[in-house]
């Protein structure tokens, strides 16, 4: 999978692309199957919210699970990321599926990667990719994505740790740079079937509300960094920051299905 | 303004109609004006956010502030409710602006209105019409309404008490019947440019997410109930639930502007 002229231009601009219909309803059942089981498990690599205790993001799914082995592999995740970046030697640095449980699922507050893969991973520049395939389908009323437009060019923002408002320690933006970059570059909602594919980059300002909506919204995401910019600091754990440099090698276009049904 | 057969079949399929362009922006700006000094009062009628402290909703505005004692009179308003339940003698229920601030507005837990009006009040039969102006663009970002569609064929829904979840104490649905009612009906967000209008029941399951937007979201609303189906219980406040059963008499079309400029 290749992204033509004008997905490249979009990126560039935007800062984000939305792709539907990238993953068939067939594979996106084989991504589900292992997910009760994973969400089950007790391990310090699956945060829970603080006021229900459901899993609000399962991490180190490519080490817990052979489908999220083979996923972190796909050529439809890791091309894009090679031709954005120029660049083959990638490593795995963060594997996970965000929870949204339909009625309680919280807010992720405004912020971009990079504060805290600088800040507590010491990773030099802002050029990891983050990628997402929507596991279930994301409306406007089960906490989609919101991205500002265009605010990657403005570079990295000031940021300040929160601890406070979710159980997820975050580096997040404060509401006067928010203000001013999406008055600039306006909302985003990133809405799409289950098997929609997001890319976006390190810098680009997001968020995403609380899910009011009777539905479950899970989303898998896969960072990959390039090794020439790996992580400096151990801060974090293995789970959130993998410290397996090996560049990642890409998988046959039917690895999903194939290895399901065999 | 007379609602059309088309309007008045959506209504009565729908529970709810979003009319757009019914109030100008010159309107809009009048009816903004005194908000400053109405939130600013210290006053029980102005409901504050638990964290913030910032007013969530002003109520009694008609007896606090001339213009908006012209606005519960405003033929746009009342003609169409009174065409709708087919009664002229409407009283002057409920009049408030509900605000949520950028950044820091919290959310509208799925309720309906009647579970209140009959629990609190003692209203017999679900008939009142919730009448509203967007003051400022109500966009997906910003905490707009969510209505379930058609929801309102199913009747009152059961409720309880919430007292935890906001500072407003709110008859609320629960889980199950919201999901239930969901599927069959799906979910709206009613937006749309300042001066919208939306029309809906008393028996139509609603909620609104919080604000987490850089954008103020302030929305009109007039609750408008026949006198023949007035409250029997004084339990709360004349601010909540107003005990004059004079019969709303319309002004003038002009009367907002035609006021200001004089």
């Amino acid at each position: 999978m290749r992204l033509d002229d004008q997905q490249r231009t979009r990126f560039a601009e935007d800062g984000f692309l939305i792709l539907q219909g990238v993953f068939s309803p067939e594979e996106v059942e084989v991504l589900r199957r292992p997910l009760d089981r994973l969400f089950g498990e007790e391990t310090p690599a699956n945060f829970r919210e603080r006021k229900t205790g459901e899993v609000r993001t399962a991490m180190a799914l490519h080490l817990r699970d052979e489908t999220y082995g083979r996923l972190v592999r796909h050529p439809r995740l890791v091309e894009p990321a090679v031709q954005i970046l120029g660049d083959e030697r990638l490593y795995v640095q963060q594997v996970k599926v965000n929870a949204k449980r339909a009625f309680s699922g919280e807010v992720w507050q405004w912020h971009y990667d990079f504060a805290t893969h600088h800040q507590e991973d010491g990773v030099p520049e802002p050029l990891a990719l983050n990628l997402h395939i929507f596991l279930d389908d994301v409306t406007a009323f089960n906490g989609p994505l919101y991205f500002i437009r265009g605010s990657h060019k403005r570079g990295p923002a000031p940021a300040a740790l929160d601890t406070v408002t979710t159980s997820y320690p975050l580096w997040c933006v404060d509401n006067d740079t928010v203000a001013e970059r999406a008055r600039e570059g306006g909302l985003v909602e990133a809405t799409g079937p289950a098997g929609t594919m997001l890319i976006f980059g390190d810098t680009l300002l997001h968020a995403s509300p609380a899910n009011m909506s009777p539905w479950d919204r899970r989303i898998f995401s896969l960072i990959l960094n390039p090794v020439a910019n790996a992580y400096t600091k151990e801060q974090r754990p293995d789970h959130q920051h993998h410290r397996d440099l090996t560049p990642v090698a890409v998988l046959g276009d039917d690895c999903l299905t194939a290895a399901a049904a065999a």
